[in-house]
Formats: structure tokens, C-alpha cells, sequence
């Protein structure tokens, strides 16, 4: 015995969703049936609210419902400095520490080329074209610390090297909160590398 | 900073579902927003759709798109035996051992009066008004064995003994493929009390 036709069309429609396994799909399912008057509804519009109001800003290729984004469109951010970031998350992580004072760019993934992702799949260009607009001053390159993410630092490094203008890699070292004992020689090697007279 | 009003509001209506807090929704929340052309309208579709074509069975109290169900319109099963289960899931369950021939009543739930379900939450006066109906020959209580499945099953069996019909309980005791050494005592014991006598 299956489960009943719509049921089962849902749990494969869930199953679709990233580390969502079919016993969790059929949970959710499961719940989604028993749910109160006006869930599903709600659920719905809100998903398609999501594809049909949120695109990318035109400048920074952040997903937002305005364009440009309240980022490219705060005056009190510096246009010259421009952190560019993996993902749309980055980009929130660096936002909720609250310092930074720049804009953004979001490449929206990094080179991976067994994956099939390369220069092309990126929004690589799009960067590129703000640069040569001529406002920027620095790049700071905001990829994560593992290896696809410091493969595409690299290649953007090599590719705006020639603009002439500051380029920066955010640093790599020990957590704050983290013991000495437990970290790898990796970032011990970084963290001794990166060190910085006491002043 | 937050995230764009569509997808903040995407990300609450998703942590509703059981099991999912923000972060697992925030994933979700992105993929869908990085999703192809034609899922978010599927997913939407299925979701309504199981709403809209799923009932519960007027027999059974199963989910059903046809009423009654595929089971309870069978007449290859038995409408004599009705094995009582907690949840849907626990009737496919069964079903996908493939050996019972008769049918189910589902409760939608096991009594637990600290979370306020009690006997009017769950879909037992439906099973009395079957047993009245006078067919039903044998009560199979196929409740769990935690606390509230066991109060569920003696509750039903105190309520269901003046109607003079067999009353069975599946049989608790050591998992196939167990070792006995793991087992823990509460087990070990309903398995020497349930023992049988080897031919």
C-alpha cells in the first residue's frame, strides 16, 4: 500500500529541498495534512511572494525587494569599499557583526570546477563592471577559508590585480574562544603567519 | 540588518513545521529563492492539493483521497479484525510488513493528559460506533509501547471488554536482529513473560 496520490506527490516535492530525506518529508507532510485552516495558504503565498518580489540588486547582487538594495542605497555606506562574499548568508553573518561600513558583492557560490562551477557561473562580471565604473577603491575578499572558497580569492585576486587598487583578503587565524590545543596545524601555520606586534 | 520582508516572512511560515528551526529554514528558505522556474508553483500545487483531495476516511479515519479508503473498500480484507493504531504513519507501517488481511482504526493521536489529549482528542468514539455496528469480531490494539501508547491500549481495552469481543494486544518483547545483552530491562522482561513454548 502507497500512500494516498496527493500525499505522496507532496513528500516528493519536499524530498527536493536540500537534507530533507523522505522520512522527514513524510513528517512534514504528515503535519502540513493535520494543520490548521489557513497554514497551507499562508505557506503558499509566501512562497510564491518570494519568487515574485525578491531579485537580485542590480549593484551588489544581493537578493532584495527593492533595487538598489538598502544596502547600495544607504548613503552612510562607503561606495569605495566593496567585501565580496560567497553567499547571500556571508553577507548577513558580516552584517550582523555590525562594524563593517562598506558594500557588498555577492558572487552567489565559488569556483568549483569538479562541481562544473567556474568563472562564468558566478556573478564575477558583474563585479568587474563595478570596478571599471571606477567608484571602488578597495576589494575585500570575504570567500570562506576552505579550498573552493580560496581558489575563487585567488582568481579574483589575479583578475583585479591589474586595476590598480587595494585588495584585501579578511584574516585567517584561531576563533576567538578557541583553545590552542585543539586547533589544526592549518590555522596554527595561518594565525602564526598573520601575528601582529603588541603594542 | 534582516533579511527582505518576503523571505523573513517565508522563513516564519516555514519554522512552523516540526523539527525546523531558523537556521534549517533559512537554508530552505534560500534554496527555494535560488530554486528553478516551476518548483515553487509545484510545491504550492502539492501543498494545496493534499489539503483540497485528502479526508479522512469516514470508516477508518485514515487519509484517504477516496471514501471509504482503498482498505476499508477491499472485500479481500477482513472487516471482522480492526487493528487500532495511534497514527497514519503506524498504519503504513503495518501495511508495508504486508501480512494483515483486515482493517484499521486510526486514533490521530495516544491519550497524554499533560499535553491535554484526552479520550475526546482522539477518533475513539468512531471505533465504538463501529463496534456497535456489530461486524467487528476482533480489537487488535496495536498502540506503542511508551507510556501514552500503553495508556491508550488499557484505556481502550477497559472500554471496549463490555461489548464481548476478542481483545488482543500486539506482543512486546526483543527486536529481530537485537542482541540481548543491549536490551534494557523493562524489555527483557515482556520478553520472558510474553515466551512461548518451542515445538
Amino acid at each position: 500500500m502507497r500512500y494516498a496520490e496527493p500525499i505522496n506527490n507532496l513528500i516528493k516535492a519536499i524530498t527536493r529541498l536540500p537534507g530533507i530525506g523522505e522520512k522527514t518529508a513524510t513528517r512534514l507532510a504528515l503535519f502540513i495534512l493535520n494543520s490548521k485552516e489557513g497554514y497551507v495558504e499562508e505557506l503558499s503565498n509566501c512562497l510564491k511572494a518570494v519568487k515574485e518580489k525578491v531579485a537580485l540588486c542590480s549593484e551588489c547582487m544581493t537578493f532584495s525587494d527593492a533595487d538598489p538594495c538598502g544596502i547600495c542605497n544607504d548613503p552612510g555606506r562607503d561606495p569605495s569599499a566593496v567585501c565580496v562574499v560567497s553567499d547571500y548568508r556571508d553577507m548577513m553573518a558580516l552584517e550582523s557583526m555590525g562594524g563593517y561600513k562598506g558594500r557588498y558583492h555577492i558572487l552567489h557560490g565559488s569556483l568549483a570546477p569538479l562541481k562544473g562551477i567556474g568563472p562564468d557561473e558566478l556573478r564575477i562580471d558583474e563585479l568587474i563592471r563595478r570596478v571599471e565604473a571606477g567608484a571602488v577603491r578597495e576589494v575585500i575578499l570575504a570567500t570562506g577559508f576552505d579550498s573552493e572558497g580560496e581558489a575563487t580569492s585567488a582568481y579574483l585576486a589575479r583578475l583585479l590585480k591589474p586595476y590598480g587598487l587595494k585588495l584585501t583578503r579578511i584574516a585567517s587565524g584561531i576563533p576567538v574562544g578557541s583553545f590552542i590545543e585543539y586547533m589544526d596545524g592549518a590555522t596554527l601555520g595561518r594565525a602564526m603567519e598573520g601575528r601582529k606586534e603588541v603594542s
